[in-house]
């Protein structure tokens, strides 16, 4: 099993980032945290990586959904989207696999709504690349 | 498997959610985000849970760490820890366990990392049981 929805995408890092939030808008998806990997390990341990941000996505009806069904649930939210430069021209975007949550908590009575999750979360990156692909 | 790690308080939510952030800081975690999800279904649906919140805590060599021997692992960065209100009296305290960073991405590398996350989250909720259990 794959943990993560990925793409690549031929757009500098900044640039993806913000087409990741408006992506994620939407889907329904409200980004509640933002995480500057590469600022934090930096200010924190003076450490170099590459720009990397953690997005927390949340949709508060599915989030409802979720608790209500699995009480600890709360610790597999929000849906992390990472967006991270592969290099200058090139961008990845990855999404943990809300199909994990039925697969930890062995709880079926998630199962509809990791299914939306993922529906809307797949949507999202796959619109990041359309313009890619699109005759030009 | 269990995904959490878990320990229920016998004190009131404000107190817990700020045993809680000590805790975390005493096992060398800092509180990147915090999420008010009592709040936020409140405003967004208007939806009434118990008061919980979501914190995102990292230990800066350890996810240095984690992203040098997995690329993808931003997507389980940081280290949720939720802590939730049972009734006035009483609080769930919950970690996800970092072992579910082996089990998702199958990557034995992760095994050292996972296992001091663990041992220092697993510290850090059993403190704040500590004086329950205390003679008095």
């Amino acid at each position: 099993m794959s943990y993560a929805l990925s793409v690549t995408v031929d757009q500098p890092f900044e640039t993806t980032v913000q087409a990741t939030r408006a992506a994620l808008g939407k889907q329904g998806f409200g980004v509640l945290t933002e995480i500057d990997l590469q600022s934090t390990l930096k200010s924190k341990i003076d450490a170099d990586i590459a720009p990397q941000v953690i997005l927390g996505a949340c949709r508060p009806p599915l989030a409802l959904e979720a608790l209500q069904a699995e009480a600890s649930v709360g610790l597999l939210l929000p849906c992390n989207v990472v967006v991270r430069s592969i290099d200058g021209d090139q961008t990845v975007v990855e999404a943990l696999d809300p199909a994990i949550m039925v697969t930890l908590t062995r709880n079926d009575n998630l199962g509809k709504v990791a299914e939306d999750a993922r529906t809307r979360l797949a949507a999202a990156l796959d619109s990041l690349t359309d313009s890619q692909n699109s005759p030009t």
